[in-house]
This record gives C-alpha cells, structure tokens and sequence, in this order.
C-alpha cells in the first residue's frame, strides 16, 4: 500500500457492450486483418479513414430497415457545438458515401479498402457477437455498375479465405441477386411493398430448413404495438410456386441458372438479374473459381434493405453455426443520398471476430500471448550493454526480441516469466558467463541449453549466437 | 438527373475539426504505420485495441494540468444507459492504464503498442494541426521501474527514425529527467507549487530561444478570471541559477551529465534524476546510440504534469518548426488511478500526421494517389475471362493490380484514369490482339510500348507479360 492510499479509486470498468482486444485476442486480429489487406492490395484497393464522429443529418436517411439507434455526441463545453448535432457512425459504407459525394474528382471506378470502429446503441448481447462498438473491414468499388466488379468482389472473398489458409470444403462463397428475387412478387402474386418481408423469411434458410421457411412464409405477420397484425396469407397455389423456386436444384451454377431462367421467364426485373449472375459466373469460370469456392445460391437474400443487385455471403463450412463471416452486396442507391450524381456501388465486410473465432476453432490460426520470440534475461543491470547488444544483433537477424527489464531479480523468476508470455528461447549471460566468454541458449520447448562462444581474441561477437537462435526459430 | 431528385440531398460535410484521409494522404500514412509497428514487433512489442467509448469516470479524474473538455456520448434511446455516463477517450494511456488494472494477470513488464483515434473538445485549429478527432500511436512498457525501460524506449524511437530512411543529421531525440528538473525549486529556491508554471516555461526554449525563456521565467503570472495574477516574482540571484542551468553546456551528453552534477550537487531528487540519465546513456552508448541520434537536452520538460521521470522528444533538424514528432516520457502515477499497485510505466507517442507532412518536406515520402501498378484495359466484356486470367498471373506474381471496370469504353479515357490513378503500366488486349495471339504493354512513365505473345501452340499463356511487368515495376 502506497502514499495513494488516500486517493479515492476509480473501477476500471468498460461501458457494457463494447470490448478490449489484448494482445492474446489482438494477435490473431492482426492476422486476418494483415492478410484481407495483402489481397486488397493485391486488387488494387486503396486504404482509406475517416473519423469516428459524423454529422447527425450525414448518418440518418437512410430510407429502409436501419433501425437507427445511434451514439449520439457533443462536447461537455457546448459552446464549440455550435448546432450541428454529432453522431458516431454506424457503419464504414455511410462515410464512404459522404467521402465520395464530397470529393467528385476522385477517379472514377473508386477501389477502397476500410478498417474501422462503429458504433451501434443496441442493447448488447455479448453471448451473441452482438456489441456496441466493434470493427468492421471493408472493400467496396464505387463508380462501376458492370456485373464484373461484382465478380471481382467475390474474387476477392475467395482469394482473402485462401490467404488464411482455407482450402476447399473449408468455406463456400455464396452468391445471388436482388433483381432475382424482386421478380418472386410477379412470379408468386403478390404485393412489391412485402418483399422485405419475404426476403428476411427466405434469408433464415440455412438457419432453419426448408420446411419451416415455407411454413413461416404461409402467414406473414408484422408487429404493430402490442398487437401482431397479418400481412398477407397465401394460397396454396402460391406456396407451390415458393417451393418450386426453394426447390431448384442443379448440378452446378451454370446449370442452376438455366433453370431459373425457365422458372422466371418473362419476368424482366428477374431475367435482368440472372443475365448479370451469368456474367459473374463466366467471370468467375475463367479463374476456376466457381462451383470450387463460390457458387450461386437463391436462398442468399441478405436482410439489408439497401442491397439492390448480387449479394454475397462466406460460410466456413465446417463451423457454419457461425454464420456469415464475410458479406456484402450491391447498392445502387446509397450514395444519392448526398449527390443527384448516379454512383453504383458494391462490396463486401469481413466479420473480423467471427472469422477469428471461426479459424480459431478450426486450428487455422495461432494463439499466443505475445508475438515475443527471445528473452534476453536480465542478471545484473551492469551487463545492460551486453544486452543491448545482444538483442540489437538478433534484431537485426530479424528476431523479435525483448531484454528483461522487470523487477524479478532471481533466473527462475524470469524463466516464468519468458514461460508466460510464451517466448521460444532465452540468452543467459551474468556474471559466471561474462567470466568464461560463453554464454547460455535456451530453448523453451525442448528444454535444451547450448552453450555459445561470444568473446574470440578479446572481441565480443554475437553471430553465432544469432544462427543459433535463428535456427531455433525457424523450426 | 435520376429518378430520385424529389428527395432532399443531405450535404456531405464532416463536423468541423475532423479529418478525411484519402489514399493520397493513407497511403503515407499506412507506410509509417507499418515502419513503426516493424520495430515495435522486433522489440517485443504486442498489439492492443480498446473501444473508443469510455466510462466518464475512467476517463476524468486526471490530477492535473488535463483540460477536460470531453466528447459526451449516449445512446439515443435512453433506457440503454442506465445512468453510465461515457465519453470518447482522450487519449491510449488513459484506456492502458484500465486495461491493466482491470487484467492483474498479465505478466509484468506488459509491452503494448496501440493505434488509435482519440477525441478532444477543443477548439479546432486545422492550421496549427489542432483537431477535434486524430490518430495516436503509442508504445507503452508497464512495470519497468529500472531506467532501461525508459533506455529501451529511446532506443525504440531513434530505430522507428531509422526505419522510416531517415539518418545522422535528419533527426534528433533529445531526453531529459523530470527529476532533474524538480531540483529547480531548491536549487533556485521556490515552492514546488510553481514547478509546472516553471517548465511551460522552460519547454518554449526551442520556439522561444534562451533569452526569451529568461524574460518569460522573470515573473509568472496566471489568468484568474479576466484579472492576470502574478504568481511568483524571481530576484536577480534566482535569474542568474536560472541561467547558469540553461547556460550548461558540453561536448556531449555524459559531460553534460557531469556539469550537472555539479550545479544539483546535495539537492536529492535532482541526483537521483542524474543517476537515472548516466544509466540510459550507458545503454545508448553500448549500441552506438548516443550523441549520434539522442543526446540529454535540459530543456526538454514536456508540459503534461503526469510525467514522473525521463521525458523524451523528437525533432526533425531540416523541419524543426514542425515540433516533436514523436515524444513521450515516464509516468509512474497515471495508474494509480484505478489500483494501489505499484505499476511504473514508460512510454512514447508518435505524431503520425505531423511525422507524415514532415517526410513529405523532406521527401523522404512518396506520395501516390493508388496503389495499384497495373491496370488491364477492358476492350469489350468478351474478353472479360482473359483480363481475369491476366490479373490473376500478374497478381500471383506479387503486382498489385486492377482490371478496368468503370464505364469508360474509349481507351483514352481508359487511359486517362491510369493516368490519373498513377499505374506504372497498361495491359491492352482486345479484338486485334485475340486475333494476332500478341497483347500489348505500355510503361506509362517511359510512354515505350512492347508487343508480348500470349498464345503458343493454341493455349493462352501470360508467363512472358508477367516477366516483364515485373521488371518494369522493378525500375
């Protein structure tokens, strides 16, 4: 107990709902975050950021199923506000939006990549992923309105779960267009204003089966107060038609389509729809990547209101209790929210924690406590030169290294400590070892010490300590 | 004009005091990023990440000279809250300190590095770089009371200068002991009150110069209200010690060293600073670090009143009035805040976007609007599978690539945005080249264009293209 003693304490407490990242759980982050960007880059996306805080009006408008639970902010000292009323964002795509609207000579396919936090006043539910402020990944092209950049999109998702070490039967990008489903209302009868409706219904599929999304789409309902209220019922003949297109079933992508265009024929919103996922998929042909690794799937409706072409979803196939690690879609509309300019748009977001759970689960991601590979311990700060020296060489070798700097004075002291943070080996040099000109390499996994020459003709030299270790490492 | 120019345009501005960062401007900034979490990593440095929205009371309750005007934040539905008043932080140390509290098991020395965006409210003042939101970039050592944790950050920031291709001449870490600098009341003979009156002054030496420093330290005075109250008034003899500290100078650091022991002789903290100081010039000493890339500068004081110990700043010699790019120092108390463990901490903050306009000035940066090298012309979407097959070669290869996609048809205006992206070369394949089995690549810079075969034998092959965009982008 210090002096502080007397100072009130303060619990040092998050807010409920958002989350620390320490380095355990950062590690891994970092990872997958390093790796998306490797193949972003690799497509040509630029990195962009932008601010947390954003102008109320910037954030709302958005005209569908936003549910628009905002972090509303101002500054303690009112008098900077001066009337705009702030917001922290919800999402990466609104910024992007407001950037380009705001800077009309940016070149034109606009190729972006984002990493960032967000910020949702839901009522959090941690057991569920569900948080109040977490980050979001994104890649998104604006400026292109030819099916190829959606191509190019899940091109790209393919190619980020490779670059994670995902291999076939690991995870299945699946694919679908809006402009396909929006023809369900003519081919089924029924109102353009219950589509939203139907497409959450069809989008629980993978979730609930068949059986219970035809079930649950015979009575659609709404909640109005305290009361539900029917929207629509439909007849038998229409609940055939539903199962007729759930049912569509085919060999492969291409073949999956034929088939469509047989079920949709002359619906024209629906054969549009289907000319653009054939240009996906001779697109995605090209590179072998379709019906491997991505393939069309007409129960992909994504709930979003604001998807208005291809949609986009990733599952890992051996843990898809997870959900959709990495999804996105087209948005023709968003950007004319600020500017009468018609900017289409699309893109895809990486459900960074999920993917780290999911690759976690399935040994494809490595957890440690500290990306530390070599301890130098620390047995009499007298020898602090030698330290430094010692780890400068092995720096530049290209070793992670750190010299112990703590308080724990004893060997075995610092050895838990190596232990705990986990690193590979240890360099012991004190006293006995300053006298004999040959310091001590440990090797934290086999137990192993080897003793090194470090002082030939009077010179101190650390090469052969730095093969060592770096032979060590290199296991 | 579309279709939606009945609904009311939202104008797409920031909230004054934000910054948008283009990949002309993140591109940069991404770079240095990257250069400084290179040495952090090799250092043993681990990442963490914590929430922008903080409790209200972690983040108030800074003893001193703080001035706490905070961004408020809530939810818009109330309920959420109950009664937790949040706010953004500040700052990454404020959220360390939490975090290290809140986590007793973590083992001691914790190594932690952070980006992040921390939030002020204050008045913005863009030309002086004063913004409302910003990036920080921090490398902490907690639990490292020995002064080579403060060593081993100097160490750090001097390698992050070299990293980033700067040398002997471009810049300058200058460090200092708070210690040494609070055996001023009693070597000059003042209350201890006046200390942080005292060293606002003192760190104005680099802007202000000696004799101002001098003029300025004469009388201090203080605002109370609108009134201007003189707080301490120094006689002739007090003016005279101020001087003969200032006036100290030397060859270099460690005689530097030696005249101040002289002049603090019998006053203990200021010896007990000067203890500290030969220790870390010791260890910069043995790794080639001292009066090469840091020397000891009595006139660093770094305003903030939590530091305890050493203090550091950096300077960049060809730009100084850019100010310290990357400063920090030790402060032992900051978190006692929220736990009666003794927990010592040290560390340093680096000035990204002061770090980045600096290497600009310097050229020591590239500035580019895209990352992307090579571009593949779309001549008709017929061709569509071969731009794929091209881009995925050349991506294989490691070149960073984009296929055309916008809605340019012309190949100037293909052109014109390779151009104005800034890709190094063009692929151009379309009718005549399907035909003749020979593509076309232009070097942009040179404005040379080479005819390359792609099809031997009847099968498409790139293998040749790939070779020489690889040596173009090589030059």
């Amino acid at each position: 107990m210090s002096e502080n003693t007397q100072q009130p304490l303060i619990s040092p407490t998050q807010p409920s709902g958002v989350i620390d990242f320490l380095p355990e759980q950062q590690i891994p982050r970092l990872a997958i975050i390093d790796a998306v960007r490797r193949v972003y880059e690799r497509y040509g996306f630029d990195p962009v950021e932008t601010p947390v805080i954003e102008r109320l009006d910037v954030l709302t408008g958005d005209p569908d199923d936003f549910d628009m639970k905002l972090w509303r902010t101002h500054v303690s000292n009112s008098r900077l506000t001066s009337g705009q009323e702030m917001a922290l964002r919800y999402d990466l795509t609104v910024p992007l939006a407001r950037v380009v609207s705001a800077n009309p000579d940016l070149p034109m396919p606009f190729k972006r990549w984002q990493y960032g936090h967000v910020m949702r006043g839901e009522t959090p539910q941690i057991e569920k992923g569900r948080y109040r402020e977490f980050a979001q990944l994104d890649a998104d092209i604006v400026g292109a309105e030819s099916p190829l950049a959606d191509a190019e999109i899940i091109d790209i998702m393919c190619h980020v779960m490779l670059e994670l070490g995902l291999g076939n039967g690991d995870f299945l990008v699946r694919f679908n267009n809006r402009k396909l489903l929006n023809g369900l209302p003519k081919l089924v009868g029924f109102g353009e204003e219950h589509i939203i409706a139907v497409l959450r219904i069809i989008d629980k599929f993978d979730k609930i089966g068949r059986d219970a999304v035809l079930d649950e789409l015979r009575v659609i309902t709404e909640e109005a107060g305290k009361k539900t209220v029917e929207l629509i019922r439909f007849t038998e003949d229409q609940m055939d038609l539903f199962a007729r297109f759930l049912d569509i079933d085919a060999e492969d992508s291409m073949e999956r389509l034929n088939k469509l265009g047989k079920l949709f024929a002359g619906i024209g919103v629906a054969e549009e729809g289907l000319v653009e996922l054939r240009t996906i998929c001779n697109s995605l042909q090209a590179i072998g990547l379709l019906d491997t690794y991505s393939i069309v799937d007409l129960t992909i409706a994504r709930g979003l209101g604001y998807y208005t072409g291809p949609v986009f979803e990733t599952t890992l196939l051996k843990v898809p209790e997870i959900g959709s690690v990495y999804s996105g879609g087209r948005f023709d509309g968003l950007i004319n929210r600020f500017s009468y300019r018609k900017l289409p748009a699309t893109g895809a977001s990486v459900g960074v924690d999920r993917l780290v759970n999911g690759l976690l689960k399935l040994g494809k991601l490595q957890q440690m406590r500290s990306m530390t590979e070599v301890l130098v311990l620390n047995l009499g700060d007298e020898f602090a030169p030698m330290y430094q020296n010692i780890a400068s060489t092995l720096r530049s070798a290209g070793c992670r290294v750190s010299v112990y700097i703590g308080s724990e004075v004893s060997l075995r002291g610092q050895f838990g400590y190596a232990e705990r943070i986990g690193v590979t080996c240890a360099v012991i040099f004190g006293e006995r070892e300053m006298t004999s000109g040959v310091l001590g390499l440990k090797d934290l996994r086999t137990r192993n010490q080897e003793s090194i020459t470090f002082r030939k003709d009077g010179e101190f030299t650390y090469e052969e300590l730095s093969q060592k270790v770096c032979k060590i490492l290199s296991k």
